[in-house]
């Protein structure tokens, strides 16, 4: 598998299949780019009417081939593609390009033939690129499929979902200076050759520093996760997801299920897999530039070395806005500063040097040197004018400026600090940018954009420190042992949901399912303090609207259920009867939410979140994909904006933090063990000092089509006040 | 006053006071930059030993100048400063721009220094520009005192706290095209002239179609709020502040005070004067650039032009992360683009061409006019590679392009819709973009730039709709009724400060102050409900760590009055007690948080959010200038994340909006009345369905010398469980 990737985006043979004699079809253009790119394999034009082509031989079938080919770059309409495909089959060919649209993105019919396509392609032993793609280019051999004229050459590898914006990034990358590309792939449809399957070849790959991709939908969310996780151990991979506006799927009977929107689950597994994500398209190339070159970050200190306090300040705001820190430095740093710089200098951070740039830029590189050496500093911001003195101040400048920039590289090299150089010279690409940009460090316009980095600089950073205590994205065991249970609507009873969770020793507020009066009195008794009552029937989800809950229960425990269960018979005279479920009333603790979903694109995720108004007017929650470590769970728990809930606060002690992330781990569990089970909330659950108990779960069975999209959760919980009806 | 700044701004003569005859130095560069810049008033070259300069006759003093002086360069080191001031008495000098450094911002003596030049300018009647500042430039008229070259013209007045960003700006409006000043104006530290004074002649000045501003702090940010709130209704402006990531002034007694950072109260009186705030200094001229050349949005929808899938998804993203709308479009628009557009178009909101334009671009211009005729439609982006069809595809494409351009910037003037174009060859510089540059209309290469632009658009619009609804930043009565109570530590007991809102008939739960135990039996009989005590002494202000409150109570009303004054006393002996406040207790309803305090910049504010942990843990909050009128209290509570719990969750009724803005409304009353309250803490606020009640207030007077810092606010308030206890 590695070599075919290998053979098709490093080809030395490809066929053009749909060649043309004229100059305005695809067909022809295809052939001109190839031999104008300087690519030095071997071209096959196929066609069946043709003798010659841009003075090669014309094959009338790829059949005829008298060797194997590396790559088919088919232009033929959608439907003669099939047919290319067989002939393909009767040679060698690793893979083929299929620019034509009309596939799976059209609807039905085309999703049909996008089958049979693959099909064909699998039967022949020939990987698909595509199709609706724009083609791929492997940018230092020549070989470009595209026809998009000067692309920069560079260390950036582009999987890339949209032609458009593939166009868009090169066009970035020129004006952008020292940013360029090794290879591009346009994903296309992804019907055969997925996102992950192309990473292998990336992370091993001399010419590829830093993966970027342009994601709408991934085939296969969860090989992607698994195979990130690997390559970012070698070679880091930025992530821009669109479709962030659109809703996930709308599961109206799960809370988790509802909540899991494409975006804030893509985020978060992502970062999961160590992967950076971009949620601004005009920061990804800024931001996998700097990747792709400056060391990661140890932690998110950043030094500023600013030539004005207006940089020093911006660049401080910015840098705190994305939680990075802006340290004190070292007593010693200081005092070194202060002998470099003149009196009106800041030299606490951020380092303003108020002037003592302006004669000599040298000084620059002497302040840099002093930054380095900080213990404190992982990374170093120099921000202004750097570049521009030359221009703006006197050409003698120029060349001090050249020496300093060699310098700042060389010392940042030698100290491992990351290095992004912002200037507001820039755009006028002088010498000295462009010895930093050789040198691999970023040079940006944007302030904003040039902090952008430092934070997935940090993030990616962190990563790699702690990669080996995260899940791995892959289930160890599919034993399904449990929900053989009766479900309505594809909705396991609380009686049942809980019975699963028992099985797997999930903490719950004690509970008793009872069949007659008698048995209610005497569990009231040994409970001996109040109790919630509900009647538990496979029919019956909306308890509440059936009268079928009483709360706060002390006396008259008989009565009440003959009261409830008359309720419910009365609401539907056909529901079968279980009991009535009775709970001890609880309140004690900060009302958490966990539960687990299947998301479309990245399999089972476990979410969790503050109960309550946190989790309905924030939606202050995050997930992870299953299986979870328990680093993962622990940094879910770390993640939520309302964390210092957990810290207990108005004098409350904290909450027992290890008995939510057993809690997770099950969850995690459980949805990777049954692969029936679509949703699990386990909502509220409170968390105490001392433990976690659930109070109420439900649990979702994925028999999609009996899963009533009307059946809203609705059942009072054992809260007081009707505490988390929904 | 309006003509000394006109005269400041577009100077006929001026004085280089500090004239060189060395090249070198900035006294001779000054004056080169003015004649090769075509300034073609008259220069006067002031030194007391040279005789001529670069061909110009030199005065050994300004008060030698024969004429008025519009404009006094003053380049001398700063301890010259004040004799060449009053030098410039004794002739008319409107202004005088002090380059030197070495005043206000370097510490005391540089104050006092300040201070000196500010007096001596006023009593010779000369306007004071800076000082520390790089100087300022009429663009047009050649009056370039900055001697920073290629300035691009164009129609943006610059205010500007640091030079070096100045210069970073004028280098970014190079690159972007088409972006340029009219003005540029260093404000330095505004010693004399402040960032509102320049505003009228902006609001009047032909060439200005927007005003920028970098601020760093502002010396009279309330003056800046009148003012801007009259300018913006002629002329947008736009304003980047920094040091947001500094904290505000530190106030242990007050909630408000501590809360009210420096940016989040800056960025909301600015939204309330109509003054567009940018966070990203790499947004800010995209930003002004849209404000100066595009109509403001009659409402928030947005219709996306794209020509393909990967430009629509994202716009859509990050037009939905920005507030704004991406909306259904009318039928009859998708019928007509659905007539225009290929099959594989989508003609729902974003449009997706989906090549319908590769072979013929003019079809960008009848899609645009089919949005712009949709009454649902107030903005249009045009997203992809439009400017670029004749270089990705065909030169024959060009004119094509051009002539699309031209009409499309026809359409949009005639239909009044803001448009702003995204496209990828943006730094090409095609002539298609210069065509719809020169007609004003906005191209810029990143979507996420274009995308706020539309949110500039939609908040100016806006503000222009209901600017006569909002308050004018104008006290209008300051007769001080109150405040004549005990302070400790300069905080009104409770009672007093119950006393005082009692004034302002501000609506607080009952309560009563008694001072033995029998008139406590009494009032708790006649409240006839469960009671919160709480001694009330000027000298204690923990109560609870006196264990002076009891809450809760409905018996041995007279033992708890007892055990209370004597634990009291116990506390402190010397404590003088005015006796026992008791009120009933209450719980029902949404706790809020309402404050007042006096920022530094900006004077007396408002705050406004949800109590609890919505204050403590999400920072949930929002601010406004007093006095506020109704309309901007009512825009209060819509501003907070947490609105949704005001709407009533859990089936809970919605809660008394119009009681809230009146309680807003009396607490502005309270502190534009009253100079000597620094700080009202109405905190917690039990906002129901029918009315608000007061449960606790704070009120804290002015004299700084008094506050303690250490004293916390720690008492109990009437919440069962210790509500809110801080």
């Amino acid at each position: 598998m590695g070599e075919t990737v290998e053979r098709i985006l490093e080809p030395k043979t490809i066929a053009v299949v749909g060649a043309s004699t004229d100059p305005s079809k695809r067909g022809h253009q295809a052939i001109e780019t190839l031999q104008n790119g300087g690519f030095d394999g071997t071209i096959y034009p196929v066609n069946p009417s043709a003798e010659e082509i841009r003075g090669l031989e014309v094959f009338s079938s790829v059949a005829d081939i008298p060797e194997p080919v590396d790559l088919a770059l088919i232009v033929v309409p959608e439907q003669i593609v099939p047919s290319v495909l067989e002939e393909c089959g009767e040679i060698d060919v690793a893979g083929a390009v299929v620019i034509a649209v009309g596939f799976g993105e059209t609807g039905k019919e085309g999703e049909q033939l996008e089958e049979r396509i693959v099909d064909i392609a699998d039967k022949n032993d020939v990987r698909l690129v595509g199709p609706n793609t724009s083609g791929l280019i492997n940018v230092n051999e020549g070989a470009n499929l595209v026809g998009a004229d000067g692309v920069p050459a560079g260390d950036l590898g582009l999987l890339c979902q949209s032609g458009n914006l593939a166009i868009a990034l090169f066009t970035e990358a020129v004006a952008l200076e020292g940013v360029g590309f090794s290879h591009y792939v346009g994903v296309g449809n992804e019907a055969d050759l997925r996102f992950h399957e192309y990473l292998p070849y990336f992370a091993d790959n001399n010419n590829t520093n830093a993966v970027v991709c342009y994601v709408e939908g991934m085939a296969d969310g969860r090989a992607f996760l698994q195979q990130a996780r690997k390559t970012v151990s070698k070679t880091p991979i930025v992530v821009c997801k669109s479709g962030r506006s659109q809703v996930g799927k709308q599961s109206a009977n799960s809370h988790t299920g509802s909540l899991a929107g494409n975006a804030s689950v893509a985020n978060a597994v992502f970062r999961q897999a160590g992967v950076i994500s971009v949620e601004r398209s005009d920061e990804l190339l800024a931001v996998a530039n700097a990747l792709a070159s400056q060391p990661p970050m140890d932690g998110e200190n950043v030094a500023i070395l600013a030539d004005g306090g207006g940089h020093a300040t911006l660049a401080a705001d910015a840098l705190a806005e994305r939680g990075l820190s802006v340290p004190e430095l070292e007593t010693e740093t200081k005092a070194r500063l202060r002998e470099t710089l003149p009196d009106a200098a800041s030299v606490r951070n951020p380092v303003d040097v108020a002037g003592g740039t302006d004669d000599d830029p040298s000084v620059f590189a002497d302040c840099a040197e002093t930054l380095f050496a900080d213990p404190n500093v992982d990374g170093v911001m120099l921000s202004g004018l750097f570049g521009g003195y030359g221009i703006r101040f006197s050409e003698d400048l120029e060349p001090i400026e050249r020496e300093a920039a060699r310098n700042i590289v060389s010392l940042a090299e030698d100290s491992g600090t990351a290095l992004v150089v912002q200037s507001a010279y820039e755009s006028a690409n002088p010498e000295t940018h462009a010895i930093l940009r050789q040198k691999g460090v970023p040079v940006y316009e944007s302030l904003d954009r040039s902090v952008t980095c430092f934070s997935a600089l940090a993030e990616y950073g962190d990563h790699l420190k702690v990669a080996g205590k995260k899940g791995d994205f892959r289930p160890r065991s599919v034993d399904g042992t449990v929900v053989s249970a009766d479900a309505t609507d594809g909705t396991l009873t609380e009686h049942d949901a809980k019975e699963v969770l028992g099985e797997y020793d999930a903490p719950m507020t004690p509970y008793k399912l009872v069949d007659t009066p008698e048995d209610a009195e005497e569990v009231v008794a040994e409970f001996d303090e109040p109790v919630a009552m509900k009647v538990v029937s496979p029919h019956i989800v909306h308890k509440t609207e059936a009268d079928a809950v009483a709360l706060d229960i002390e006396e008259n425990v008989g009565a009440t259920f003959e009261e409830l269960v008359g309720n419910a018979q009365a609401y539907d005279p056909d529901a079968r009867i279980d009991g009535v479920l009775i709970s001890p009333m609880r309140t004690d603790g900060v009302e958490i939410i966990v539960g687990a979903t299947r998301d479309e694109q990245f399999g089972p995720v476990v979410m969790f979140g503050l109960g309550g108004v946190f989790v309905e007017v924030f939606e202050d929650i995050t997930f992870r994909a299953a299986p979870l470590s328990e680093y993962d769970a622990r940094a879910m728990i770390n993640e939520i904006d309302a964390k210092a809930m957990l810290e207990g606060i108005r004098g409350d002690p904290p909450v027992d933090r290890e008995a939510i992330v057993e809690v997770l781990c099950t969850v995690s569990e459980l949805i990777v063990d049954n692969p029936e089970i679509e949703d699990v909330d386990l909502n509220p659950v409170l968390a105490g000092e001392d433990g976690v108990q659930i109070l109420d779960a439900t649990i979702l069975l994925s028999d999609d089509d009996e899963v009533d999209e009307e059946a809203i959760k609705a059942e009072t919980d054992v809260l007081p006040d009707g505490g988390d009806n929904k």
